[in-house]
């Protein structure tokens, strides 16, 4: 069966600095018609970076749509048309202050299709030399190293709750069978 | 250090069926401010299910947001109020017709805690016992059960993307040490 819904009509919600919204008038597979509330994110990327001693670089910021601090791997989001590699090198360095010798991809992520068309690439690096952070203006941000042994665990408990985190600390476990 | 935001000011921009938008002004920890684009969802659940011969009922539907077929555990949306472990078991028997006699809970995950304030709760579901399909009028779906180590195969070498996909199946190999 061919399931692909075609646009009939749009209407543009919101134009904003990172998201963009619009609602969508599709047709369905049955040759009805529904909405479809779409949000534009222009993707990013999530970096599980680990040193010498299978340490790993965390992050933890205030997340407004939460209201509390959220503990994940440093991230972000891609400037228009870049290299999502180019990106994981820049956050690495302006979110913990590391540069790496070695990137292993590990494949990307659709955070949720349901309505949002966010795209994280999810990168391995290896090999970290630590130097000054250099977070954006607006963000303010807590790093500490956590062994990955624990961070494994942390996911399995429930603790850790970020979604491109509980996938790139299992992602990586799988990997390299630790 | 106190990593809190305040809110300022809102605009709310859009009330969807699905989502809410919202664009706050807030304070930051340096007495800055700045604004946040906030998309308010009502959460869901995922479910992994697993049968006898350890295949797991999978979906594949048209995700308009990315323009194409993806590849998911059965999930859904919470209606207002109403405790997950209910979604799950509707989802369930909606999108693949299963009844579970066994349910682990698999922790919570933030699909994207940047801009978006979706929780998903993932549940592994065993003792499995396969009906009728009744999707929603407007959801089409085409369910196929796949082995659970083809499935993590697939989740390693990046042809599964969908997060919660990601992380149920990797949570449940190491959950069952499969």
């Amino acid at each position: 069966m061919d399931l692909t819904e075609k646009m009939l009509e749009r209407q543009e919600i919101f134009d904003g600095h990172i998201i963009k919204v619009h609602l969508d008038k599709v047709s369905l597979p049955n040759g009805e018609t529904a909405f479809r509330e779409i949000v534009d994110h222009p993707g990013g990327v999530g970096i599980l970076a680990m040193d010498e001693h299978n340490c790993v670089p965390m992050v933890t910021q205030y997340r407004y749509a939460f209201g509390r601090n959220v503990l994940e791997i440093p991230a972000g989001k891609r400037e228009e048309g870049e290299d999502p590699f180019v990106t994981a090198m820049r956050e690495l360095k302006e979110e913990v202050g590391a540069v790496a010798e070695e990137w292993i991809p590990m494949g990307k992520l659709l955070a949720s299709p349901g309505c949002y068309n966010e795209t994280l690439y999810l990168y391995l690096a290896r090999g970290l030399t630590f130097g000054d952070v250099h977070p954006d203006e607006d963000e303010f941000l807590e790093m500490q190293r956590i062994p990955f042994g624990e961070l494994v665990h942390r996911c399995m408990d429930g603790e850790i709750e970020d979604a491109k985190t509980v996938a790139a600390v299992l992602k990586a476990k799988v990997l390299l069978d630790l």
